[in-house]
């Protein structure tokens, strides 16, 4: 049987994953590749913690990355180096000593995507980047393969599980964020600093790729509009919950007349409907073809294994060939091709809102808020105003909740900074958008 | 650009669409393709059907299939013919004039898999036939190439659109199944002849069809033990309900140590479980592997323009080359090759059962059932027996329901003869599975 040597960069939680299934699975992996995959090296920066962290055999583990770009023999490597330096470097180091490239790494794309893409195409070389969206969920081949007869019209998904985890926690438990992101570090659900995931980084990122490979996108991660759930009161999950909606961290790709909508941003969704009920680590992604409709995909979207399921997947396809095949023809991140699609203003787009707001509890003020709406052409569907338990005064406040009917980004945007400067309105309005 | 000569073969409901989306978006499928799909013959039985069907370009439209098998031109071919016979000798025909294949045809490769895909790669062509299995929904490609790093442990789909349309139609509404036929017999989602739907042929053929690809089973699709929704009666969606959980037509391929369970039955599944809530013609699959965990799949499973979707991803795949690279890799039902798992007794399969029976309404009855269950060693876990409306005498017949706590399916069995034969109860009991 032919063999293709592998070699893995990095040797972390989906390194050591991903060596796991080559050492200990070699038989399904040849028979799903027709040929031996063979694991030809392993690259750590910290030979101790690694050795600690898995078993490999004699030769295999090594701390210099020269031992991989000057061995010949070794054709894919799965880089699995996080952050942006040295891992761009190192992919281009490799790239240029002949090496066809499997990675994790969505920041790496999202950041330098293009001038990868570019250079492994000049090289002849290939990237694979499964994992690097969705983990487990095999998105990117469903998008750009599978689903390849489609224009897709709509992605809506749920893209990073430590947020979900944490929203999931705070909704079921009715806990405060600080004490879930706690638990969801004890539990390895969230890192030392999940600055990148809480804040929507992390899904801003993988929905710049996803909008790439649907629809053409050439988006900096940075222009898409983006609120995180670190802001997140347990008290709109209970309104939330009152009114039939779970609110979850969204990301969002529309295509639309204006242009392709993008977003991310805590949403409301319909209790009961799929992207609701996504649980904790688990991710979620809906896609609209024209052809197909609806189609829903669900599964883990990080952890060691589901990760390293990915990866070696694109393992195998580069291996067999099928991802120099469609490498070649799709020409992601191409810096000669035109995008496809423009980013319409965020403004001009139409949808529902979660306003909650707190107001003095006198006669007139709900008045005057119901005016600023109407003025802004803002009707409303449902209020909750409960009969406060603690405000006995006329000046004590009480909290408010309205979910309006469809109406702009833009006039809700004005509508709410105008209620915000209503003597009777206390602080800052609590603003989502609500899905159907 | 370069450009793949293609023809369509049996220009029905998916030939038309498929045509559609050739003609109306070839700058898709090129870009997709990074070659024209140009669509040069299309084969149709009556000519006057097909043209009134779909407009195709002058020169197009034959009823001769030499038109494809004489022309050197046309390398891959959407062969869209139902049925086993002329479409098994046509296929033929097609390999050995040089045609690599595309086919949405389950009930053929069911039957005659392995002499199509031996044959083929006897002549170095291919056979895609992602379009035969849950239409829409890229369930052969995510189980084949995406999923490749998995042992998937379990398969469970609701893989029969108009089962499921029919079942969802009883239990929203409570009709009667004939009602409900005919129903979905006038919006298009039951033949006229729905038998190969309804008792468990279709979902049991695309079955062993997913069983093979997912476990290395060779499987005749006539051994897969089968119960259809023909005999389904609304009461009993009614009593599942009230214990918390719906009817589906559920295909199950599980992977135990004593060997592969399979089997296609109305399965009871609990409300809000993902597989209970896939509604109308919808299908889905819940993929459990042990490096990803569960994944979970949906959309539509039928019609004209999901099905196209996937013949057309198919038809990109195979101009481009993944198709050929795929199939020889994998060698899909290869009769070289020993089966990789076998299939295990059914009797020995543990579950849960509901039961519904008739009794006689008088004291002791339910004792004497409770003996014959306690002697087989199946306990209860709830009963449901409603104060008769009409029932008055000690001799008039009431339903009784029992779920039971985990039996064998052998255990079950004999424990039903026996129940149906005491003197208290009246005619058959009423035998389904229950999956949390």
């Amino acid at each position: 049987m032919e063999k293709t040597n592998i070699a893995i960069v990095g040797l972390g939680t989906v390194g050591s994953g991903v060596a796991r299934l080559l050492l200990d699975h070699g038989d399904r992996t040849a028979r799903h590749a027709g040929r031996t995959l063979w694991l030809r090296k392993a690259v750590a920066r910290d030979l101790a913690k690694a050795a600690a962290r898995i078993d490999l055999p004699e030769g295999v583990l090594t701390d210099s990355i020269d031992e991989v770009v000057n061995d010949p023999e070794i054709t894919v490597v799965a880089q699995l180096i996080g952050g942006l330096e040295p891992a761009r470097s190192i992919m281009l180091r490799l790239l240029e000593s002949g090496k066809d490239i499997v990675t994790a790494n969505k920041a790496l794309l999202a950041e330098h995507g293009p001038e990868l893409f570019d250079r492994a195409r000049q090289l002849g070389r290939s990237i694979a980047f499964e994992a690097s969206v969705a983990g487990g969920i095999p998105i990117i081949a469903n998008i750009s393969q599978c689903l390849s007869a489609n224009q897709l019209q709509s992605l809506e998904g749920i893209l990073n599980g430590t947020s979900n985890f944490i929203v999931s926690q705070m909704d079921e438990f009715g806990s405060n964020y600080e004490e879930v992101v706690k638990t969801a570090q004890e539990l390895g659900y969230a890192e030392a600093d999940p600055t990148m995931d809480v804040d929507g980084t992390d899904a801003a990122q993988k929905l710049a790729i996803l909008a790439h490979l649907a629809f053409g996108a050439t988006v900096d991660w940075n222009d898409i509009p983006k609120v995180g759930i670190d802001g997140l009161d347990p008290v709109d999950l209970r309104y939330a919950r009152e009114l039939g909606y779970r609110i979850k961290l969204l990301a969002v790709a529309n295509l639309t007349d204006d242009g392709l909508e993008l977003s991310v941003s805590p949403t409301l969704l319909k209790i009961g409907t799929p992207l609701a009920e996504v649980r904790n680590a688990f991710n979620a992604i809906r896609a609209i073809g024209d052809a197909v409709g609806p189609v829903f995909f669900h599964g883990l979207g990080a952890g060691q294994m589901p990760t390293a399921s990915a990866v070696v997947a694109d393992l195998i396809d580069t291996a067999v060939g099928r991802t120099k095949l469609t490498f070649q023809t799709l020409e992601y991140f191409s810096s000669d091709n035109p995008p496809r699609a423009i980013l319409r203003d965020a403004e001009t787009l139409r949808g529902r809102f979660y306003l909650r707001l707190h107001v003095a509890n006198h006669p007139g003020t709900l008045a005057a808020i119901a005016n600023v709406l109407a003025k802004h052409a803002i009707s409303i569907a449902s209020v909750i105003q409960h009969e406060s338990e603690t405000a006995r005064g006329e000046m004590e406040l009480v909290p408010l909740v309205i979910m309006t009917h469809q109406a702009t980004e833009g006039a809700a945007k004005l509508a709410t900074s105008e209620i915000e400067a209503l003597p009777a309105v206390q602080g800052v309005v609590t603003r989502f958008r609500v899905k159907e």
